[in-house]
């Protein structure tokens, strides 16, 4: 099997380190938009070969898309447009429903796989890429009624193979759950590293006084605008959704706070706290 | 030098561990308002010997105050009626200003030492307590001007000897910058984690869909009411300042999102991501 992999970052680099690591592919190409982070992706032997994006669906049995999610659907329909009926396309997109939607009617949506391997870190480029990614994480499909079950079996056994469990999902499902467990994450950690930029000038006293908790809160802070704009983009409604709850909850803590309702203020960090059952089971 | 550690959670479980390690001490005293962490801290080998509060005095050179934040002041000035020009009193806590203020015209105000050494977890009691804690990360001194010098660098020198470098500044300064680089994180930790379990009843789903990301900025939900409740009332002032200031960012990101700002949410994410500038430099 050869596999192709258009966007070798972060994500698309470290697919291509599981499945060589696994020996899963036979050969591994590369597409990608930046001429420098393809001689890297080389370089760094995440894959054997570069080719042109319009000879992805020539050298390739599978064609896996992990660029940022406004550039997926027309790559999708782009590859779609060109393939057999015995190769597949996926994505490893972070929303799903607008891409769902575009490729739909389709006459090749059969062989589409919409995918989304719930693992990444904050940095990205191809030296982002880390060996043992996804191992132990979730990867969702979306629709899978719409694609193949030869094409599902195939990819559900490559996700398989690198140590993910799969989860079913519809489109829709999937953006409103990810805007909670990922998206709105990466919004108050953005917006915590702003705030505390803004008012401590002292930048030396935050090196110095900063502990792992600060560091840990504000990690997803050097997440990258490439890859995140699009995402909050397109998941915008349900971003905006918990945005708006969050903001609120914050409003009544102030208040709380404020006022000195120490009651409230403990029965809102009992609830935070009930957050522990759940991380601790994984 | 025997010291004497009241209160052998987290913070003073982890400090007698570290004196133990590097043998700065010959005898450790336990003294916990609760008999069975007295119990555990003694079985787990924190400390040699648990005593009663009223007989810390009398065992040791040292007393260390490890407790919560909003006890730490009277513990404090009932040592200080007790000792002698040859022992020395310290705390540990994550506020100064209230208790600076309130031991200020102590007869004994020499023989305290106010200390915060920048370290923590989101877990708590004697079992929370770590080898090895503390080393490479920051202690802040307040007020050592107000501390005869020999007290000073009795207890500079120990937290040298436990890796950490030593911060000067004054107690306003210093509440002011914890409600930046900690304060402020464990409550949107503690928010992000209620508005999640608000609106995702389907706890199942956070629990397969969280990644590294999620966890990482809600670790801190995890932290115990015990301990910040009356952090967050002793700084209450500070917290509500960066606490507006982060409700009005937050805002401000809500609408440029609303509108489709693209570039203005460009430019958030590309202030935020120089804290890596900051964090990287550690």
């Amino acid at each position: 099997m050869r596999i192709c992999i258009i966007g070798i970052g972060l994500i698309g680099g470290s697919f291509a380190l599981a499945l060589r690591k696994h020996a899963l592919v036979e050969r591994i190409y590369g597409v990608d938009a930046s001429p420098c982070n393809a001689k890297k992706a080389l370089e760094l032997g995440l894959v054997d070969e570069i080719v042109e994006f319009d000879n992805a669906t020539e050298v390739a049995d599978i064609i896996a898309i992990a660029t940022p999610v406004d550039t997926i659907p027309q790559i999708a329909i782009k590859l779609l447009n060109n393939i057999s009926d015995n190769q597949i396309v996926m994505d490893m997109g972070s929303t799903k429903e607008e891409l769902c939607e575009l490729i739909s009617q389709h006459p090749h949506r059969n062989r589409f796989v919409a995918t989304h391997p719930m693992w990444g870190t904050e940095h990205s480029g191809p030296e982002a890429a880390v060996a043992g990614a996804f191992a132990g994480c979730n990867t969702v499909i979306c629709e899978e009624e719409r694609s193949d079950s030869n094409a599902v079996a195939t990819i559900e056994n490559i996700f398989t193979a690198i140590g993910m469990k799969i989860m079913r999902m519809s489109p829709a499902q999937h953006d409103t759950h990810a805007a909670y467990v990922s998206h709105i994450s990466h919004i108050t950690s953005f917006i915590l590293a702003t705030t505390v930029l803004e008012k401590e000038r002292e930048s030396d006293t935050i090196l110095d006084l900063a502990g792992g908790g600060f560091e840990s809160t504000v990690r997803l802070a050097k997440s990258s605008p490439e890859m995140w704009i699009p995402i909050l983009m397109q998941n915008k409604y349900n971003i905006l959704d918990v945005l708006r709850e969050y903001i609120h909850q914050l409003e009544i803590f102030r208040k709380a706070l404020e006022k000195d309702k120490r009651d409230e203020i403990r029965q809102t960090i009992e609830r935070a706290n009930t957050i522990r059952k759940i991380l601790d089971k994984k």
